[in-house]
């Protein structure tokens, strides 16, 4: 399916207008039908689908391992995702999107607010770092990765790198899903993440961070800021947050025990 | 409550690392608690936070009016909204969020993909006119608007202006949150819509179209990209996108009847 699609628009300045054909970026609703019922629906980027609804899945915790999904099929022109998975009820289905509310005395993941979080984000041990410079390449080498930013200006992009390249990247409408979309391809190939990082274009959301955590890699780089809770997880959770990187600035929020100041040899 | 908090970070460029306080906008989380019932968690930044609760609320279809609600009480420390409505089960409880499939002969309403939008998103037939003058010294106010934005980079702004002046302005680090603030607000105190429009600082997706349809008004004017789904919804219920306005350009992409070239008296 396409990415983009092509619409006559009126282009103003204060004294002229102009018609021309621009191009817009496609939002898709994907219907995930799960054993039968109606569970979610997706506004996405019609690209990666099935990564995307296993990511997803994952990332809810209803699933742990893709071979926990017996069957998945798209209806790509209606928008449906039919996903049979091998057990009836999905794992601690009472609690998604329940919130989760520490014990007034226990300090331990006081930032958590859904259930479902508490129990699939795992602390990040990971000794992967990472030099100022090579956060600055993969940022430029993200940027020139998507032509459907540079045409459309209406999509994020998220990847996965070691720190001398690029290793997956994808993109979408949603923040979320460019996560989801990575998450579901490493689910089903399981590249080792001990050097992994993630380079992402939007802010670093609480939802992001618990993304990253969830995937299992320590370092995530945004062009953009962060939130305080996004950091408290962070903290908890051991991943390093660099954001705000703009040409050859960067802030680093938490965790700056990963980020080494003299560059590695590429 | 607090928008921001301050925080003490890394600042890095290739050859230094300084030590500094920085600005990091909050995000919190609010639960609604209906009739007793969990009903959802809003992640949002702490302000105006009844008018956000009825504004989702309405969003959502769960009211229509806020007199339908009989008491809304939060506990900001613990981060919930309770909320009574005068109805036991909400109208039309059972479609929330469900996809809405259109019968394939009809031609009405297609771009819909759930049904309380169906029910909820009016079409705007408003006679509101705008210059592109006055659209870009809109959303110049809105840029000056908001210190939080430039202090943290973290959060949207959406007003609810005239075509001379901001009214009401809202900022949230959820660009929907933005406009349920102003829609809550709205619905309070029953501003006149014949001559408004809103002032967005993020993308123009079909949830923040459809939001805008619900509001009521007729033209939505953002610094940044819309998608085709929104543009479908624009076309459908006669709201006018304009997007992209930086400086002094813009792209009109739908009802270029409501954009005037010539200024009127201010």
């Amino acid at each position: 399916m396409k990415l983009t699609t092509n619409r006559n628009i009126f282009k103003y300045t204060e004294n002229s207008r102009t018609e021309r054909e621009d191009e817009i970026a496609v939002e898709y609703p994907l219907t995930v039908v799960l054993n039968g019922d109606e569970f979610a629906t997706l506004v996405c980027s019609p690209s990666d689908l099935e990564d995307l609804v296993i990511g997803f899945l994952a990332s809810e915790g209803v699933i742990r391992f893709p071979d926990e999904i017996k069957t998945i099929s798209l209806d790509e022109k209606g928008g449906f995702a039919y996903v049979e998975i091998t057990h009836q009820k999905p794992a601690g289905a009472e609690f998604y999107s329940k919130r989760f509310i520490g014990s007034c005395c226990g300090k331990s993941r006081q930032s958590f607010y859904f259930y479902n979080d508490v129990k699939t984000a795992k602390t990040v041990l990971t000794r992967a770092q990472i030099t100022v410079a090579q956060c600055f390449r993969l940022m430029r080498l993200l940027q020139q990765h998507s032509s459907e930013f540079k045409n459309t200006g209406g999509v994020h992009n998220a990847a996965l790198c070691d720190p001398h390249s690029i290793l997956i990247a994808r993109t979408d409408i949603g923040r979320h899903n460019t996560l989801d979309k990575i998450y579901g391809h490493w689910l089903r190939n399981r590249i080792p993440l001990h050097d992994k990082l993630i380079v992402f274009s939007g802010r670093i959301s609480s939802e992001v961070l618990l993304k990253t955590a969830k995937i299992g890699v320590g370092i995530i780089l945004s062009k953009s800021a962060p939130t305080d809770l996004a950091l408290q997880l962070a903290d908890q959770l051991g991943i390093t947050v660099v954001g705000f990187i703009r040409g050859d600035q960067c802030n680093v929020y938490t965790h700056p025990e990963r980020i080494t100041e003299t560059i590695a040899p590429d």
